[in-house]
């Protein structure tokens, strides 16, 4: 038996788009009724067949959902659950892919008092962005956080579990303001830092802007492929998650000075330690299965 | 006709034994002697087979070379420069592979008053280290930057730029103190900042080391293969290109300074108009065919 046999998705970018692909291979019968704010993405998501109907707002798509799925940047949700509150089903549950869950749990708990929410956040995603960059193979092996509120119905909740692990995610239960906090180190603090250091880099008179690009390989590529990730997006995740990015920010800093006078004072037991030390977690991300071991050409 | 018949490489590690293999490949007819600090490295360059000779010291390996290639930490190429100053064949060039040039030719051509000291960097590597990871494709299509003093022999320059032009690389020729601002930038503040933001997320309290594993696919664990690299090459480049690398950390703090302002504040417009700015630049990169586009999975 099918977790959920309507699936409403409202927005269709990277994240979106791919989830209409996966759920089409993993649970080909489901219902799927999708939407964007976009009049092109929703033209080009008829013209790339990915769901049974493509509605113009995001009301009439959620009509007889058992399942809506908010794919669109967490700036962008308290609009979106005004416009399809009205229209809910009973019963439904609404979810969401966003990066920070405890703004999203409280903006949609607050707009939609009847409904079932229980946000999610699939840890899954590349630079890229729009409906043709998504693929149904993005969530598989990968996890999906679900961070129900304190007194969400389980039986909703599992069935949630059970969809994603349909399209192949591995499923982790978590308080909302803990995911804040973890993703924050593993996701929010680096992209700040990518965006950062390409920008610094970009902005130096010294050294020509061809010169950066061309000789990349060196280490910065690497950050300017995480700086490339959606601009929108990822300014609401910086705003809604101020206060754990932050407190992080602060400790960064704080090592990162104290980096830099090791430098300074040519302190090199220290910075041989601190590289030392870094090693043993690429490690364990390796032995974990989160990344492979192949090396990376060209730094 | 080869740009140089015997050539020796004092240092088998990612990169000297790289360049051993791609020699080989490349220009078989060379006469290729090598050696190693480690007793341990040399053994296993003898098993793999990847020179003609594998010497004890230094000093016994450049008897006869015409072209010494130096592929040890920046801050042993004192020590070595001593140990085969006075075994040097006249007219024997003198190069090396590091990450910093300035302080290398200085360093060099003190030692070394009679050789041909032209340094070179080629821009390229893993994060892995030692005589099994090297690999004879590693410069093939990457830049490498030969820094020569302002009165080197035109011929000799020539020569090494052949050299590396067989072995796959394209060469550039720059100032070595330009060299070290620009690498500053693609390389040594990159390299900084992801050993820097590992440190930190390895230190949280409220997040458990195993979480930010698990979940290091939202961007973490492309830093941390940045910050596996080799502890004491890394050591080496930052105590060698200090000035360089302090001047550009000044910048970046004071970048992501205002960025931290912004986050606290909520300026989404400042954000979001970074976030913009810094896709362009990756765009540049991939023109270039410094990486590819293909989308990396799991952010």
């Amino acid at each position: 038996m099918l977790p959920f046999a309507r699936v409403a998705i409202i927005g269709m970018g990277l994240i979106g788009s791919s989830l209409a692909r996966a759920i089409r291979q993993a649970m080909p019968t489901v219902r799927l009724t999708v939407t964007d704010a976009s009049d092109h993405v929703r033209d080009r998501v008829i013209e790339l067949g990915l769901a049974d109907d493509v509605t113009d707002g995001a009301g009439a798509a959620v009509v007889d959902a058992d399942l809506v799925i908010l794919c669109v940047p967490v700036g962008a949700m308290a609009a979106v659950a005004a416009e399809i509150g009205p229209e809910l089903a009973p019963d439904s549950v609404v979810s969401d892919v966003g990066s920070v869950k405890e703004s999203v749990l409280r903006v949609l708990s607050e707009a939609l008092p009847g409904a079932h929410v229980i946000p999610a956040h699939p840890v899954a995603g590349t630079e890229k962005s729009g409906p043709d960059a998504g693929f149904g193979e993005l969530f598989r092996g990968r996890w999906c956080i679900i961070t129900p509120p304190p007194r969400a119905d389980q039986m909703m909740v599992e069935r949630l579990g059970e969809f994603w692990h349909r399209l192949g995610s591995k499923v982790d239960l978590m308080d909302a303001a803990h995911h804040d906090r973890v993703l924050a180190v593993t996701s929010h603090l680096p992209h700040l830092i990518a965006y950062s250091i390409v920008g610094t880099a970009s902005d130096m008179e010294e050294v020509t802007k061809s010169e950066v690009i061309k000789y990349s390989a060196g280490g910065f590529r690497d950050f300017t492929r995480i700086a490339a990730s959606d601009p929108v997006m990822w300014r609401d995740v910086f705003l809604n998650n101020r206060d754990a990015v932050l407190e992080l920010l602060g400790r960064f800093t704080e090592d990162l000075v104290a980096l830099q006078r090791a430098i300074r004072w040519g302190e090199g037991d220290a910075l041989e330690s601190l590289f030392t030390r870094t090693r043993a977690i690429r490690r364990s991300i390796i032995d974990e299965g989160q990344d492979t071991d192949k090396p990376d050409f060209g730094r």
